[in-house]
């Protein structure tokens, strides 16, 4: 059947819902360039506002999937389990997680992001690692999937490519935040990978991209019902990114952490993720164990050693896995003081995020370039007691002039108060299929 | 104030108002290319969905009528009054209208629009009179206005350059019906007239390009509180366009039916809502006398002398005029035929000017041209009674091929019932602004 854009903008347009056809043609033409830019930004638009049905939803991802490669492992018989975050600040629970869970035998073939806006990515964290590289092509990404378990790879130019151009538009048209968009682009990429069990991190909070916990659950539950109607078992917990996650944020500052956690030392909120998380990538994977699994993997020093390996094979250094002093720092450092004495009730994610990616840690365009050493520090997060100047951070950066744009910001992200209040949460809900 | 593309994007997805200010901004970079099409169609979209206020939508028309050039005619004493519909099947109105009211010395600087879609254009029907231009720079349009009181022009490069590159991406990218984005295209493109009262035809039902009739009341009460805004005395009329209106569809033929109005020999609908309109600008000039002027000026010959002589002006073949059946006519004719005896009760104006347009009266993309002679004449409006195999239209065309594509279409457009239905009205209201 013929279809014009047009006809579909409208239907989409006055609430109508889209045939599985129709998507599919309209998605190749856009990926062929016979649709364009103009018309597309109207669809999407009119998708964020008047949504999507589940048939609709399926179709889009089936589409943005079929656009590109479709990674093919099944002559691996154990496990492929991915992990994707939706992405906070601070989130660098990817980087222990995966050693630890392929340690206890799951396959991860791994394909992660890029920071942008303020949110940080596993691609850039890992390349503060000397010489890690995270571009490969297919045959390589398969080669050190089998012989480490574990690959950590960006996107390939030839994996969903309608999703790599529909998002960089998206990015420049306000069309971000729709669920549906946000869903199939996520849900494309990782049944790409060839996967038996995904296990998704969905933030919510002032530093999350869906900030509301009713979306948070609703782009849960629809990613989740994407996955089983896939094959792919899918289990998704809906987390708080109120704050950030551990005491690091930047990228050599969270690669540390990281080494922490894979040593038995990481940070409470960290290392109960992560180990949350690894018990369900065990259980997608049926692989036995559990908890006791992952700590073992942890004091026998397995999983560090999985990482040290994978850092090799993607041909990083690994002295600085050995000694983490020797990553960047970057040259100048400075002190948030607390300007009163009482409780933290407030370490503010969004304000954190944004302050470290103008000071060099995230892009604010897609051709800006990471400073590897520039990163925050936290000193005290909600529940802590601090007293009048009192380290709330300390800040690494390179810039004297964008510190000094950023110094007044950063300081609004704590409010400190005489009453404490409840601990948050930090995991909210698990959302799997009996749950949707 | 420096603004971005996404954040306007943004506060008009999320259902917020843009400043005047932000608005400014925006139509001068969309229209000197800074912003995109794919940034702005992406707007028009959100706009279309969530709306716009009052503040905003009088900033958009400011902001789209002084992207260009704006007539000023303050130094031509009398009132400049112009006429403007919303467009439909047979709507041949402004044409016996406008030399009628210069005749009774109102100043008509009149720029008219062509033919798209399914509805006709004043220019296309105009160019069917030989040598009859359109196209003119600002001088001859003031030349020719200050000598015949009337100028019939097409609108020019350097007038509302934002509206001619906005309505172009509307046109492609499904944000034609909006309210605030066709009330302020139109206003913007006649408030450039430097006009002191205008007259509005907000066509409603199935041949208009706003069916229903309570968003066409809204886009009518729109538009006259836009000229009000701007001091242009305003008042629409809504009337209907469920059935073409005369009996004549197509180019050289509705310009046979404007010269039989002239001749004060025109089909009683046409004849009267130009009456009408005919008043009410007179009134809006302050020029007294009201029907009888009118009825004198028919009756004198002194409209239609006023047509010959605005016609010569315009390089126009006047010999067509006195004799119309010089007038271009297609060389084949088809009967539609009766397929029932009863009354008439459907002529639907939608499928009748959709044929017409696929005959080559109208064009379906910008580039076609048109076919001054392919016409359709209707023998039975709604309310008339016809016997079995009586004539429900004569049809003029040029390709045999068109016409048995759309032999069968045509003939769905009349409903014969047993039962008559009450004759709908022609003219619904009328708003002005002590009606808004």
């Amino acid at each position: 059947m013929a279809y014009t854009a047009i006809d579909l903008i409208e239907i989409k347009r006055d609430g109508g819902a889209l045939s599985a056809d129709a998507i599919e043609w309209l998605i190749a033409a856009y990926t062929d360039g016979s649709v364009p830019d103009y018309q597309m930004s109207a669809m999407a638009m009119a998708i964020l506002l008047n949504g999507m049905n589940n048939e609709e939803l399926a179709a889009l991802t089936e589409a943005m999937l079929n656009s590109g490669e479709v990674m093919d492992f099944s002559n691996i018989a154990a496990a492929k389990i991915d992990k994707h975050s939706t992405g906070g600040v601070g989130d660098k629970i990817s980087i222990p997680l995966v050693p630890m869970v392929a340690a206890c035998g799951i396959y991860v073939p791994m394909i992660s992001g890029r920071g942008l806006g303020h949110t940080g990515g596993t691609l850039d964290k890992l390349e503060s690692i000397p010489g890690f590289r995270t571009d490969m092509n297919a045959d390589r990404f398969r080669a050190l999937l089998v012989a480490h378990r574990l690959v950590l790879a960006g996107q390939s130019e030839t994996m969903v490519p309608a999703d790599r151009k529909l998002y960089a538009l998206r990015d420049v048209t306000g069309t971000v935040p729709s669920i549906p968009l946000i869903s199939s682009s996520i849900m494309s990429k990782k049944l790409a990978e060839g996967l038996d069990g995904l296990l998704l991190d969905v933030k919510t909070g002032s530093g999350a991209s869906i900030r509301e916990l009713d979306r948070s659950r609703e782009l849960a539950r629809t990613m989740v019902g994407i996955g089983a109607s896939h094959g792919v078992n899918t289990v998704a917990f809906i987390t708080s990114m109120d704050q950030p996650l551990g005491n690091e944020v930047g990228n050599a500052n969270e690669i540390k952490e990281s080494i922490d956690v894979l040593r038995g030392d990481g940070p409470q909120d960290v290392t109960e993720l992560t180990m949350v998380f690894g018990e369900t990538m065990l259980e997608l994977g049926g692989v036995d164990g559990g908890r006791e699994r992952l700590e073992d993997v942890i004091e026998s020093g397995a999983a560090l050693e999985k990482f040290v390996e994978v850092a090799v094979a993607h041909g990083g250094d690994p002295s600085v896995i050995d000694d983490p002093s020797l990553l960047a720092v970057a040259p100048h450092e400075a002190m948030v003081a607390a300007p009163g004495s009482g409780y933290v009730t407030q370490c503010d994610a969004l304000t954190i995020g944004v302050v470290a990616t103008h000071l060099g840690a995230g892009r604010e365009r897609k051709e800006d370039t990471i400073d590897p050493g520039v990163g925050i520090t936290l000193k005290a997060k909600i529940g802590d007691i601090v007293q009048r100047g009192d380290p709330l951070a300390i800040v690494h950066y390179s810039d004297e002039e964008r510190w000094d744009a950023q110094r007044e910001s950063l300081a609004t992200a704590w409010t400190i108060s005489d009453q404490p209040i409840p601990t948050p949460d930090l995991i909210i809900e698990r959302v799997d299929v009996t749950t949707t």
